[in-house]
């Protein structure tokens, strides 16, 4: 709790110092250690130094050099053999080892086969020092970062248009004023983004901002609005791009959901193999996209002139229901999924060039100016020609079959639109794995989300990304219209949460003109809240319900499993000791008769008063309050138990041997085998009339452990292990179910001692 | 192998002494040691007594006194509580400890939930000492053990004869020297199997009399053979007596299958119960059988009498093609099912009261002429009625319409005729698990089925056979005609083998009479040969092909599960040892340097030449032959890492910590750490610039035994226990995976330190 506190009370820092510049590493998953926590690792330590002190350095002394570089060149790679030897770790320092690549290999021939698939597929893994954070220069910044936004045109203008003309194709000319009140949406929006580009220089996304200013759980809020957004930009870019495909190629159409699966399963192997080094590749389908609408609208502006701006009658529809209020808020909501990718910019300012933050808020303002103009461009033309949505053919591309004089034009404008609906969807698989990586970092989310795979991209939050949007892609049969409904309220609950947070930031921060940089957030937090509110009413039953439902729970769960990690922490991590109460868990023994120790017990203090739970037995920090009893469940005198007994016996702690016989009969028959052996160690047999073993031996265990919690049972289960898994269907699965019982237990540590069967 | 190549040749032997009269046993999981291996044992030993002379007796000195009998009132039954303390163990001896039914309960609340629907269904736990053989009368025995047999009846007329009608309805007048033929057969069957009971008073399976006789292999063939007979014998009777109820219920035909399952689920349920105790209860469908059968012929003879025994033409009915030869022999075969479940008594020798063999014998008699009476009788009135198969209704239904004069006797005929079917396909779930108890007892079979459960049933047998039955009854959509053609060839396969074997028998013997008894046994043998030859050719097209494939598969099968065990078996097996090598397996130092050992490392001699192979390492009997060294991989310094590093370091073993960074300047803050802990352990820091960690570990490790095999390292994992599964996704798998790769590496010990989270 105490970092995350820290953080609350921290916003008027600016940029917070306690923030790395460098964000996303793959040391993320070792956080540095407060002072505190080094001060009590330093009071444990000093225990150990006691504990150690006469034992001759008997601890240091090891019967072989675990310093393995010196010897790396006699080591074959793996136990199957390989044609040459090869170094599998290189020493850097006297006691420093380096893997190489051949030592990160997996061991078993069925994971090295899906190693090579992997390979094939993914290329061979990175090493962590090729993460490297690219700078762009804003013209290919431009076109990476806005093709989610200018990808929306593709869709937006028909939403709003699919909605209006379920009142009849006489409502189809209120596009025209809804289409103005978005423009200025858009303006406000950008205006506010232009806002937030300075104050976050180390990357503003909507999490983070909401989260500094408006609290942890408005933070997550934004959060999963983002995440509702990223998986659905997947579904609708690629629902829309097939869309221009079949549009193109109508014989498609039927393959619809197929041809979408094959696109994600595209973007999965992509971004796993780490796409993003294809920068500059990146920026032609934006480029190529404008240019195609820029083609459109000019043919069609040449048209309409030519006839005198004449709008031509769209072909009457039946009403399904009289225009209202309801209707015209619902088209303005639709036509709002348009505005899907501004936050793009704000979330990337550390990938510009220097001054980082100066350069964004450019190409922010550009991204913005050519949204509103490919945007109204192609609502105005869609009215002058008279076009409605038709359910097998895009409007996109019935305005380029109208327009454009010939074949190859049009078919470049549906491959063009196509492509960047790709790089759309594309950059969700940027976004949502850090938005994770973030969450993560802070408690909310699992810890697999801060992995960096093979090839350094965070391949859990791709993996899961795409799924997701998979699942939904399928469950609506790929139909952009329906997946419309659910789209607008994750994006503008992130928006309405970030501009409220500029909105507390700039009253928090009172820096020079920042009354009216407050008055221009809190213009575009009103502005999107309403539209927010407005997409969450009109579409409820159209589909937005699942969203609805949905964000709540995601915070929820966000919360349990930040609930569970601070459970976890409080656990693990060290506590200060009160001086001079080393050994302060171990309650009073429960007889009087002290026994004696193997190792000599020399100065075992009586400790603390007994009154901690269970549970606080375990916290044996240092070797000294360690007593042992070691248990061998012996099921016959074999090879693979008396292994287990010479293991047990070698430690040289007290040990002691169980079997469990099922009748007396056998009991006999196992005594006179114990001495015949020689009755070497001490024997407990349990008769078991009901023939159970698992159960039994655990709860034998657990009375030993209830008697005196301070001694760490240690059982020694030996182990057969075979070649192939089938094999193992032949053998008892004891010592596995045994190890699942004894899991519960406090203060009982399992050992396998594995005795290999050949074939 | 021994103990099996001893029974192979010692065929002679009459009742071989070495079978003991009670073969089935909770005990039989434990088999007795050879002298042989008593003798390595002892020799084992004494290496043991060298190794802990001067401990002072560390070893029998323990801090608790494991005696747990003497203090059970105190021991609460569960960690969750219960109204009152149940004792768990009550002492029996002074060393010896008897588990009550509470310790046997399973510990986690999923596990006693599930306990407590398994007991409301299957009934409370049985003891071992249950478990007595049942000796029953004849008027008992001859019910239970003919309800297979006579049961038969039912469905095997109607087979031959829906045979038959392909050729039309004139062919159906084949159907009385077809009869004859079979009735000659009946008879040779039924005097073989009178030889085979005194033969083998302990119970003359097919499996036991082939493999005595014929060697293994044929051995495997008839178990084979019988092992298609159970599981069919399920399905038909439980296709026939579903047929009997629609047959009766026309409105219930179209659930026929769900019929069936509910049936088998019964019949699962009911055996794993143990339904056996109620045995007198099981005498009555057969008589009520028996009696309606009567009943119909009499009822029959008494119509046909009346005018004057004329045969009523059957309908015409159109030829699916001409009568022949191969149509014949098909019909004949078909109508051999009839003969399923003549072996039961011969199985069963022991359950008659003594003298049992001839009480047995006696019983044989009595079923075989029941079987005759009822099958003549029946064929002779359906063709005297001119009956022919119909899809809609069982011919036993047709005749039963026809003859009896109200629909109460009907009624009573048919719910007869299904219970004795019910009950047929039970006498199954006796004997499979029985035959797979004898096959695993000399491994061919996997272990589990020599385990009795809860209620001192086969549990695992009696599972496999009603999940096998079901799959066959439901991918035949419960039709028993289509069943049939699968039937026959596993029963005359056993048949063959069965009285093959006793011709073998008579000619090693050469008792009283031998002669006559060979040639009936080999009359008996020919027989059921042709049969077998016919039902496989004959009815190959129509199923009987999946027979003749899965026979041979599962005895290859049966073989590669002997030669794992032998394998297995080989591996843990106690081998004498060269006198004076007692550590004859560890090879010379790699290096010249001799490291001192904690224990004090007394009378190490350099032992035998290192030539072994990789593996032997692992046979280290005696606990001077082990040395150690413990080796803890720690991720952070946490308590979890503290805890493992306390225990490992407090074994008073040589002890080193393995930290695996993803880089240089993670590594420099985890050493920092290492530092201010005081560095009391020596630490290995491998760099791991590809991020793999666990991969990485397992090669480290196999590559540091590689240099000294004679070193038993012990890996100390820290893992975290969470309360609920769903938590466990929030942490990291990587102790779990550990494991898992570190099981292929041969002298690799593996101990979980388990810390607990609370919630």
């Amino acid at each position: 709790m105490d970092e995350r506190q820290q953080r609350d009370q921290s916003q008027d820092r600016e940029p917070p110092p306690d923030r790395p510049t460098v964000t996303l590493s793959p040391s993320a998953e070792f956080p540095p250690m407060s002072q505190d926590e080094l001060d009590v690792l330093r009071q444990v330590g000093r225990d150990w130094a006691a504990a150690l002190r006469d034992r001759s350095r008997p601890l240091t002394a090891l019967p072989l050099d675990p310093a393995l570089g010196r010897y790396s060149s006699v080591v074959p790679p793996t136990r199957f053999g390989r044609f040459g030897r090869v170094e599998m770790f290189r020493p850097e320092a006297p006691d420093k080892l380096v893997a190489t690549e051949p030592a990160v290999a997996a061991e078993s021939s069925r994971g090295r086969a899906l190693r090579r698939v992997r390979r094939a597929v993914l290329g061979p893994p990175l090493a962590s020092a090729a993460a490297v954070q690219e700078r762009m220069r804003k013209i290919i910044a431009l076109p990476i970062l806005s093709s989610d936004l200018l990808s929306s045109v593709a869709y937006g203008p028909e939403a709003m248009l699919t909605v209006l003309v379920l009142a009849g194709s006489a409502a189809l000319g209120l596009s025209l004023p809804i289409a103005a009140v978005l423009v200025v949406l858009m303006v406000a929006v950008g205006l506010s983004y232009r806002q937030t580009i300075p104050a976050y220089p180390h990357g503003a996304g909507s999490y983070i901002v909401a989260s500094d200013n408006l609290g942890s759980r408005l933070g997550l809020a934004a959060a999963a609005g983002l995440m509702m957004d990223y998986v659905l930009t997947v579904s609708v870019s690629v629902a829309s791009g097939v869309d221009a495909i079949t549009s193109a190629l109508p014989p498609l159409r039927p393959l619809t959901v197929v041809l979408g699966v094959v696109v994600i399963a595209a973007l999965l192997a992509g971004n796993l193999r780490g796409v993003r080094a294809a920068g500059n590749l990146f920026a032609a389908p934006t480029y190529a996209f404008v240019i195609a609408i820029l083609m459109v609208l000019a043919a069609g502006l040449v048209r309409v002139a030519g006839r005198g701006f004449a709008p031509v009658a769209p072909p009457p529809s039946a009403a399904a229901g009289g225009i209202g209020i309801v209707l015209v808020l619902r088209a303005f909501a639709s036509g709002a999924v348009s505005m899907t990718g501004i936050e793009a910019v704000s979330n990337a300012v550390p990938v510009f060039r220097p001054v980082e933050w100066r350069n964004a808020r450019t190409t922010l303002t550009w991204m913005v100016s050519m949204l509103i103009v490919t945007f109204t461009g192609l609502v105005v033309l869609i009215h002058l020609e008279g076009l409605v949505p038709k359910p097998n053919e895009t409007l996109l591309s019935q305005l380029a079959h109208h327009t454009l004089p010939n074949t190859l034009l049009y078919g470049y404008t549906q491959a063009a639109t196509a492509l960047i609906l790709l790089l759309g969807a594309n950059t969700a698989f940027n976004d949502f794995p850090r938005l994770l990586f973030f969450m993560a970092r802070d408690g909310y989310a699992p810890r697999i989300f801060l992995h960096m795979g093979d090839r350094l991209a965070f391949s859990n939050g791709i993996i899961t990304l795409a799924v997701t949007a998979l699942v939904i892609f399928v469950a609506f049969h790929g139909r952009t219209q329906s997946l419309i409904p659910l789209y607008a309220v994750g994006v503008f609950l992130a928006f309405t949460l970030s501009q409220a947070g500029m909105v507390v930031h700039w009253r928090r921060k009172r820096s020079a003109h920042w009354r009216k940089s407050l008055v221009i957030n809190a213009v575009g937090a009103v502005l999107a809240g309403l539209v927010l509110l407005t997409a969450a009413a009109t579409k409820f039953a159209a589909g937005a319900w699942v969203v609805v439902i949905a964000i709540p729970l995601l915070i929820l769960l966000a919360l349990r499993v930040r609930h569970h990690y601070d459970t976890t922490g409080a656990a693990l991590s060290l506590h200060p000791l009160p001086a001079g109460t080393a050994n302060r868990m171990i309650p009073p023994r429960a007889d009087g008769a002290e026994t004696p120790r193997a190792d000599g017990g020399e100065n075992q203090p009586t400790a603390a008063d007994g009154a901690g739970g269970e549970g606080e037995q375990e916290v044996q920090e240092s070797p000294q309050e360690v007593r042992h009893l070691v248990v061998v469940p012996v099921a016959r005198l074999n090879l693979a138990a008396l292994r287990a007994l010479a293991y047990a016996a070698s430690l040289g702690q007290p040990v002691f041997a169980v079997h469990i016989s099922p009748d007396e009969e056998e009991d006999d028959r196992f005594r006179q085998q114990w001495q015949a052996w020689g009755d070497h160690l001490r024997l407990e047999i349990i008769i078991s009339p009901y023939r159970a073993i698992i159960p039994l031996l655990a709860h034998y265990l657990e009375a030993l452990h209830a008697l005196r919690p301070d001694t760490t049972l240690t059982v020694v289960v030996p182990e057969t292990v075979v070649k192939h898994w089938w094999h193992q269907l032949l053998h008892s699965a004891a010592p596995q179910r045994l190890r699942k019982a004894l899991r519960a237990l406090p203060g009982v540590v399992v050992t396998s001692v594995p005795i290999h069967i050949p074939a």
